[in-house]
C-alpha cells in the first residue's frame, strides 16, 4: 500500500498512460507524503512551540468527489486532465509551550503542494487516544529527554512507576520472592464521575526472571495494585488497592498478603519454558499453490475471482476495504471495523475504569502486529506495509501488517443426480485480508473474506492472554473464574462494531428488515396451518434495530431502483445480525454511556463524511459518546433511497474457562454479507468443479472410484428412480 | 467399519490377543454378519411368507453392558473371557402373504448364534421409512416382477405413474415441447388430518432431452401436478392440480397453462451444459501431508491428537460416533444427527404435506453418497465403506460413505510479548469425519470436526436444488421467490436436532444453563452499575428449554462429582445453544404436531437405550411425534447427577434468493462443543508452533523477517513500555 517513490502531480501530458506515479485518491500516504506533512506542520507551527506528532494518515476524501472519480475510473474515462479529489494528510498532534501548556491540534495538509489548509485545536473535554509514541511532558519531569526524545505515554508511565517513591514503598510493602521483579502493563485509564486531567493507569504484576528469559509470563503474577499517573505532569497521583477477596468478601478488600505471590504458578505459554513437551504427533499440512496466488495486485488494489477493491490502512482502523465490486458491479463502497469496547464485568471499584476501546483509545492500525510467513497464514502470502509515524512526525514503515492469502473452505456446492449417480462438486475458495493486533495481553485477529459465490465474511477472533486479578488462596468469586492458583480472570464482555457503507449498484440504498412470521391458521389463507408470511420492512429515517432470531430477521440492503429481473424483486445484499448479547453494563453506567453503540445490534443512519467512529472520535476517558453512531441515528434523517450507512454490532460475553488460560484459544465470529437477488443466478456456477488432483489416499487405502468427478461406485442405495415419461412416444 | 471377514467368536483361549478376528461391540455388522442375520431371519419367517427386507443394522448394546465392556477396554483389563455384550442385528422388513397382506417386523438375530432372540410386529399406524429397495407388493401389480425381483419403492411409484392412464391423460393435457420427457421425484406423502394407507407422491418436473445430456437439469421445468399412489396397491388414487397463482391468486389455483412451460427457462449446473464458459482464473490449491496423516485408524477406531473415537454407520443415521474420549478422559458416550425436518412454508394445499423427515422418511445412512478423492475432501483422506443391504436382504458394500480428512483452519491461539516483539502462534488443525447425502433435489453435508483445543464442531451445510414449483408468467408469490422464469422456490425450513450423549468424566452427569444477567445498581454490590451475574442453574428434571442470547445462554454438561482442581468448578462440556428460528408452522398444524421437537432449541432428557430420534421412529406419514423427544422430556424424569441426554436443535430458514439457483451455494451452521474446566489450562499449550515451511510469498514479494516464529520487523508501534522494577535493588 506504501510507495516509497515520491509523488509528483506535476505531470506532463501523456505520462500517466500508466498512473503508477499518482497515487490513486485511495492509496494511504507514501512516506514521502508523510514527510511531506510533517513538514508542512512544523513549518506552520513555527519555532515557538514544541510539536508532538499523534498521526499522520491519509484524510479519505469526501464522497462526493471521490465517487465523481471512481465513476470515471469505472468507466474508463480517467484521463491525465481528469480533476482529482483534493490529497490530504489527516496529522494529529500536541502543541506544547515552554510552560508546558499543551493542546491538542488536528489539521489537515495538501499534500500535493504541501500546504496547511485546515487546523482544528481539539476541546480540551476530549482526550486524545493513547499513542505508543506519545506524551513528551514526561520527558521534561523525568528529566531523562534528550534533545529529540519523544518517549510513549506507555513507556513514559512505567518509568514514572519507577522513580516514585510513592510506587516503591507500596511494592516494598509486597514480600516478592526472590528473583521476581515488577511489570506494568500501562492500560487507558477509563472513566468514571469524576474529572480528570490526561491519566494512564497501570496493571502490575510480577515476572520471574529465574528463568533468564525475559519472555517468561508476569500475567500470572497479578499485584493487587494499579498506580494512576497525570499523563501532562507525570506525576503518580495515586497508587490504588485492588480487593483480593471472594464471594465471602463482597465490595471489601479480601486480605492483601504480605506475601501476595506464594499461592501463585508459573503459567508459560513460550516453547522453551512450558513443563510439558509440545506434541510430536502432528505431522506437516502443506498449502501449495504450485502456480501462484489466483488474485492480483497493484499497489493497494486486489483482484480477484471477479472480485476487485481497494485496501486502506490507517492507525485507528487498521485495515479498511474501498469500492469493493463484483464483475464491474458497485457492491459496498466502504467496509471497516468501526470500534469496539471490553468492559469488565467486576464491580468492585476501580474495576469499573476497566473498560478498553480498543479502536478509539489505542488504535488497531497502531497495535497491528508485523506477520510472519507460514505462521500467521498459509499457502502463498502477499503482505502490505503500513507508514505509521513517530512522535517526531517521521514516517516509518511498519512492514507485513496486513496479509493477504487464499484458502480453502471445504464444499461450496454439490448435487448428486440420483437418477444418474453423477456428482458435480466445486470447492469454497477464500481471499483473505487479514490483520491481527496485540494490545497489551490480548490479540484480535480480524479478517476480511471473500468468496467466489458474491459472499464477504467478516471474521474476528478473539485470543491472548486474558486479564487477571489477584485472589485469596483458597477463594473463588462472583465475578470471574479462577485461572490459575491467584489468578481471577474477571468476566467481560467483547462488543464490536463492524461499519458497513453499502453501494449496491449505486449510492442510493434503501435498507430492509425481512422478518419470517408464522401467520394464524385461516380458511382462506392457511387452512392446514402450514404457511408463514415473509414480511419487508423498509427502513424510512435512521435509527436502530436488534437482532430477532425468532422471526429470522435478516438485513437486506438494497437497490429499489433496481430489480432483479428474475425474482423481480430489488437487487440487495444480505446479513442476519448476530444476536449476541449486548451490553452488560447498567444503561445509567459510565460504561454503557461511553458505549451506547453497544446497546443495539443494527444502526441505520445516512452517510455524512468522516463519519466513521461508532463510539465517538474522543473515547479515551470519555464521559459518553459524542457524535458516535447512536448521535447519527437521533438525527432522524431520511435513509430511504439514499447514501446510507449499516453498522453492525455483535459481541462475545467472555466469562472465561480454565482452559482460556495462560493464552486462550480462538473464540471466532463472522457476519455474512451475501448477495439476495443481486444476480440472477447462483454467481459460483462457473466455478470449476475440477478434482484436485495433489490429495491423497490414507495409507493401505485403494481407491474404489474412477477419477473425474463423475462417480462410478456400486452405490445401490442410490439408484435411478425409474425411466422417463416421454409423452409423446406411446407407453 | 466393514470387515468383509466372517466373524468367529468361538475362539480358542489365547488366541484374542491382536483381538482382530472379533468384532469391537460398536463395529458395524461385517458383510458376514449382515447375510447371517437375513438367513436366520428368512429361515424364521418360512417358506409360506416372502420377506422383503428393509434394512439390517447393528443394534447397539445396551449401555448398561457396553459402558462394562469399554470400562474394561480402557482399563486394559479386557481378556478373551471378559464377557461381551449380545451382538445383535436389528432387521426390519415386511413380510408378504400370497393375499398381498402386509406386515411390518422388527426382530433381532443374535450373529454369533444366527438365532432370531426378538420379534415384533410394527402396529400398522405406523409406516416404515420408505426405503429405496422397498415394495415387493408392486412387482405383483404391474406384473413386472421376475422371481427375484426387489424393486424400489421409488422405482416402483415411477412405474405406476407412467402406467396410469389418470397420469398419462393428465400428462397429454400439458403442451410439453418437443423433446422434453416427465421425470418424476417420488417424495414421501407428508401427512394431513386424513387417515389413509400407505402412499406415496410425486413432484413432476419435465426434462429437455435435446442435449442428450441425461444429466440435463430437470426441476427448471416443473409441472402443476403431484399424483398419489396407494404404495401397497401400487394404484394412483389420484392427480392433484397444483397452483401456479401469485400474489393475486390466494389460494385458488391460477391459470394452469395448456404450454406450461414456454416460459421456462434452462437452469443447467453441469459444466458440459453451463451457457457461459467455467473460470479459468482459480489456479491450484494443494493440500499435501508429505509424512501422511496424523491419524491412526483401527477399522473404526480413530485416534488423533489426544483424542480416541469410534464411528459407526447406520442406515438412519449415516455416521454416527461413539465413546468420545480425550487424553483418556470420557467426553461424550454417543454424538449423533438425530432428525431433521423440512416443512415448507407455502399454505396453499397440498403443499401443508412437503413436509420430509429427511431421517425418519427416507434415511441419511442410505441416502449417503459415495466420496471421490479431491471432490468432497482435500489432503490424506481415510474413507469408510458401509454395509448396506438391498430388498433381498443380502449385504451390500457401499464405499467410501464416510470420510476422515485433516484440515487447517487459521490460527488456534497467538501472543505476542510487545516488549520483546516475541509471537508465539499456533495453528489450529481439525480432524473431520464428513458424509453427504442426497434426497432427491437436495445435499447435506455433515461433519463433525475434532480440534487440539478439547473442542468439538457439528458442522451441517446445506445445498442441492431448491425445490420449485410452477408459477404463471410475471407473477410473484407470498411463499417463495421466482429464481429461474416459471420457478417459484418456496420457502422452507430446515430444522435439525443434534442428539449429544455426555459422559464428561463417567456417566452421572448435570446439565447447567449459565446466564450472565445484569444487575441493579447498588451501594453495597455494584456501586457504579459495571457488574454483571453470572447464574447457574441445574435441570433438575427433564425438560426443554430454548437459546436465550440476550442472556448469552449456555448449556454446561457438568459431572458434579470431579471439580476442576484449579477452580473449584464442576468439570464440564460446553455449548450454546444457536437462537436460530424454530418451527414457524402453527402450533396447531399437523407439521407442528409431527415435529414437537423442532418447536424448542434444547432437550434434556433421562438416558433409555434405543432412545435415539428426536421426531420418533416412525415418522413417515406420522400424525403426531411419537415416542419423540418431547415424550421424553415430558416424563418429568430426575436428570440431576444422572444418565443424561442433551438434544440440540437449529434451523435455517430459508426463503430462497435467486442465488440459490439452480444449485445452491452451502449454508453452513455450527454447533462448538467446548471444554469448560475441564482441563487444568489451554489444551492445546503444547500444540508446536513451528513455521510451516511451505508457505511462499506472494511473486515480486520480499521476505522481511527471518525465520521461525520470534518476529524482528521494525515495529516500532510494538514497542517496549519500559524497564521490569526489581524491587530488591536499588532504583
Amino acid at each position: 500500500m506504501s510507495s516509497d517513490k515520491p509523488t509528483d502531480r506535476m505531470l506532463p501530458d501523456g505520462s500517466m498512460a500508466s498512473g503508477d506515479s499518482v497515487p490513486h485518491p485511495l492509496d494511504p500516504l507514501s512516506v514521502a507524503e508523510t514527510n511531506l506533512a510533517r513538514d508542512a506542520i512544523l513549518n506552520a507551527r513555527g519555532s515557538t512551540v514544541v510539536v508532538h506528532f499523534r498521526s499522520i494518515s491519509l484524510q479519505e476524501p469526501p464522497k462526493k468527489d471521490l465517487s465523481q472519480f471512481l465513476a470515471l475510473e469505472h468507466s474508463g474515462e480517467l484521463t491525465p486532465r481528469t480533476p482529482r479529489p483534493e490529497r490530504l494528510a489527516k496529522v494529529n498532534y500536541d502543541t506544547v509551550r515552554g510552560d508546558k501548556q499543551h493542546e491538542y491540534m488536528e489539521s489537515w495538509v495538501d499534500v500535493v503542494e504541501g500546504r496547511e489548509v485546515t487546523k482544528k485545536l481539539i476541546d480540551k473535554a476530549h482526550q486524545a487516544s493513547l499513542t505508543m509514541y506519545g506524551s513528551p511532558f514526561i520527558q521534561y519531569v523525568l528529566r531523562e529527554a534528550d534533545q529529540k526524545g519523544y518517549r510513549q505515554e506507555f513507556r513514559a508511565f512505567t518509568d514514572a512507576c519507577l522513580a516514585s517513591p510513592l510506587f516503591q514503598k507500596t511494592i516494598a510493602e509486597f514480600d516478592l520472592p526472590e528473583g521476581f521483579v515488577v511489570t506494568i502493563d500501562p492500560w487507558p485509564y477509563g472513566s468514571d464521575e469524576e474529572v480528570v486531567p490526561r491519566y494512564t493507569q497501570g496493571l502490575c504484576f510480577a515476572r520471574d526472571t529465574r528463568s533468564g528469559n525475559e519472555d517468561s509470563n508476569h500475567y500470572p503474577y497479578p499485584l493487587p495494585i494499579i498506580p494512576v499517573m497525570d499523563t501532562y505532569s507525570g506525576e503518580i497521583v495515586r497508587i490504588e488497592k485492588l480487593s483480593t477477596g471472594g464471594k465471602e468478601d463482597g465490595l471489601t478488600p479480601g486480605t492483601h498478603q504480605k506475601d501476595i505471590l506464594t499461592h501463585c504458578s508459573p503459567g508459560e505459554y513460550i516453547p522453551e519454558l512450558l513443563s510439558l513437551p509440545l506434541r510430536s504427533d502432528i505431522k506437516p499440512l502443506n498449502v501449495t499453490q504450485p502456480e501462484g496466488p489466483s488474485f492480483q495486485v497493484n499497489q493497494n488494489l486486489i483482484e480477484w475471482q471477479k472480485w476487485r477493491f481497494r485496501v486502506g490502512f490507517n492507525p485507528r482502523e487498521g485495515a479498511t476495504l474501498h469500492d469493493i465490486r463484483y464483475d464491474g458491479r458497485s457492491v459496498l463502497y466502504r467496509l471497516s471495523l468501526s470500534e469496539m469496547t471490553v468492559p469488565y464485568g467486576d464491580p468492585r471499584p476501580p474495576f469499573h475504569r476497566k473498560q478498553a476501546f480498543d479502536f478509539g483509545d489505542a488504535g488497531a492500525g497502531r497495535a497491528a502486529n508485523n506477520l510472519a510467513l507460514g505462521c500467521d497464514c498459509l499457502g502463498v502470502v502477499k503482505y502490505f506495509d503500513a507508514v505509521l509515524t513517530d512522535a517526531d512526525g517521521k514516517a516509518n514503515v511498519s512492514r507485513n501488517v496486513v496479509c493477504l492469502h487464499e484458502q480453502d473452505n471445504g464444499i461450496l456446492w454439490k448435487h448428486t443426480n440420483y437418477r444418474t449417480e453423477r456428482a458435480v462438486v466445486t470447492r469454497l475458495r477464500e481471499l483473505v485480508v487479514q490483520f491481527i493486533i496485540t494490545l497489551a495481553n490480548y490479540e484480535y485477529i480480524f479478517a476480511y473474506k471473500f468468496d467466489q459465490a458474491g459472499g464477504i465474511t467478516i471474521e474476528t477472533r478473539a485470543t491472548g492472554i486474558v486479564s487477571v486479578v489477584n485472589i485469596d488462596p483458597n477463594k473463588t468469586s462472583h465475578w470471574g473464574n479462577v485461572v490459575s492458583p491467584g489468578a481471577l480472570a474477571q468476566n467481560h464482555q467483547h462488543l464490536f462494531c463492524v461499519r458497513i457503507d453499502p453501494a449496491v449498484d449505486g449510492h442510493q440504498n434503501t435498507i430492509v428488515t425481512e422478518e419470517s412470521l408464522p401467520m394464524p391458521i385461516s380458511n382462506d389463507l392457511n387452512p392446514f396451518g402450514s404457511g408463514y408470511e415473509v414480511r419487508q420492512t423498509a427502513i424510512k429515517k435512521s435509527q436502530f434495530f436488534d437482532a430477532s432470531p425468532t422471526t429470522n430477521l435478516t438485513v437486506k440492503m438494497t437497490n429499489p431502483s433496481k430489480l432483479n429481473p428474475i425474482s423481480g424483486r430489488p437487487v440487495s445484499y444480505k446479513f442476519t445480525p448476530s444476536a449476541s448479547q449486548l451490553m452488560l453494563a447498567h444503561p445509567d453506567s459510565i460504561m454503557a454511556r461511553r458505549a451506547q453503540f453497544a446497546e443495539h445490534h443494527v444502526w441505520v443512519t445516512k452517510y455524512r463524511d468522516r463519519e466513521l467512529w461508532a463510539g465517538g472520535e474522543f473515547t479515551n476517558q470519555s464521559k459518553a459518546e459524542v457524535d458516535g453512531v447512536s448521535d447519527a441515528a437521533a438525527r432522524n434523517e431520511d435513509v430511504e433511497n439514499e447514501d446510507v450507512v449499516v453498522w453492525s454490532v455483535f459481541g462475545l460475553t467472555h466469562n472465561p474457562r480454565v482452559e482460556d488460560w495462560p493464552v486462550m484459544p480462538v473464540e471466532i465470529h463472522q457476519i455474512h454479507l451475501r448477495p439476495a437477488d443481486f444476480f440472477t443466478s447462483n454467481p459460483a456456477l462457473d466455478v470449476p468443479g475440477a478434482k484436485n488432483s495433489a490429495s491423497r489416499l490414507a495409507p493401505g487405502e485403494e481407491l474404489c472410484c474412477e477419477s473425474g468427478n463423475v462417480q462410478h461406485a456400486p452405490a445401490t442405495h442410490l439408484q435411478g428412480s425409474g425411466p422417463d415419461l416421454d409423452p409423446k412416444s406411446k407407453l
